[in-house]
């Protein structure tokens, strides 16, 4: 499959760049609002898979043309920012076309950080607003650090949560999701489901804070 | 330590008591408001860990009892009854009694289970705001799945996470959690961090009804 990762320049977008290009056949595009960026990322994860003995195309896109090329959008974009990248490359979706949306809203205060969903009640949710007519929504990778995600040297082992109502769209993601070595997907639901999803996001981040050692942390259920 | 499960009659108390009776040495109590029910209640136990070749006792008092004689103070009862149950058993408390509030406020729709929490942002708070001045409240136990928990044969290997304002209060509290095998407890900061400690457990509860053979689904950080 072709997958465009909007915002993919950074972040998690980054981490899943590599991740596929590294373990999948999958054809990965980088998607920004700057073509000249998405194509020098491009080529740094070309060069990056290039050093550990994957030679593969990594191709770099503003996101307009990536999602046009795209099977699977994933919208790793900052939350303030999904609605926007949607309509902006709206026109190159189809019903064919399916949108991933890993981003949480987070909000800090001096104790630590906080769920702090839109008012549609979840990022995952807005985005299902924002998604045209027939183009399925799957929440998805809330939960993997970005750091561990993007460093191809330590193992994931890690657990992601899926929520949409679109079945086959959602088993499209979990075999995309597991394709990446130490990634195993759990369907959590429904997009109505995505806030208890999303708001383990804030939550790894306070255990990463106030426990030694656990800077990286990800969850597995078992 | 002597430990009062308040509302120990079922669920997660039930879960507590067990395992600290056969897994410790500290002394566990059974409270409920009805003073037969936790007496039954605790014979019942002490029977199931002596057929396990653990000879304790444990007693079973009426609540108000049941935390008079305890260091530490486990509101294992309904989120709705967290607040009448501080307040009855109240003149029993002192500075040095530590309150643990495990409970979680969950609604139920259509898609699946929600964190539904109550004014004070979660339960966490609503027992800080509850509990005499200078005892303090420690979060712990929201997310040990009661079956696997009170199951003695099941290996917990299962993390919880502590939240609490008080740090003496929250080590104590860490002490005992790992005194039960198999749990580790983690750091989650401040009682403002509680509604995202709280809301990983309808997170849970849907993994469970979404994926086959998590029906007792716990969870690691890795």
């Amino acid at each position: 499959m072709r997958i465009a990762l909007l915002g993919g320049t950074g972040d998690i977008g980054e981490g899943l760049a590599l991740r596929w290009a590294f373990h999948s056949d999958h054809e990965v595009i980088v998607g920004s609002r700057d073509p000249d960026r998405a194509r020098a990322k491009a080529d740094e994860y070309e060069t990056e898979l290039s050093s550990r003995g994957r030679d593969v195309t990594v191709n770099g896109f503003v996101n307009e043309m990536a999602a046009d090329r795209a099977d699977v959008v994933v919208l790793s974009v900052p939350p303030a920012h999904v609605t926007d990248t949607i309509a902006s490359v709206a026109d190159g979706l189809d019903a064919g076309t399916i949108l991933v949306s890993p981003a949480v809203a987070i909000e800090r205060d001096d104790e630590g950080f906080h769920y702090d969903p839109p008012p549609a009640g979840s990022v995952t949710a807005e985005a299902a607003w924002a998604a045209p007519d027939g183009v399925p929504v799957v929440g998805a990778f809330h939960n993997l650090a970005a750091d561990r995600l993007a460093n191809l040297d330590v193992e994931l082992a890690a657990d992601t949560l899926l929520v949409g109502d679109d079945r086959d769209a959602k088993g499209t993601v979990r075999l995309l999701a597991e394709a990446i070595e130490g990634v195993r997907a759990l369907d959590a639901g429904g997009v109505a489901n995505a806030p208890e999803v999303e708001s383990l996001t804030p939550l790894l981040i306070n255990i990463a804070r106030f426990n030694r050692g656990m800077y990286d942390v990800v969850v597995e259920f078992t």
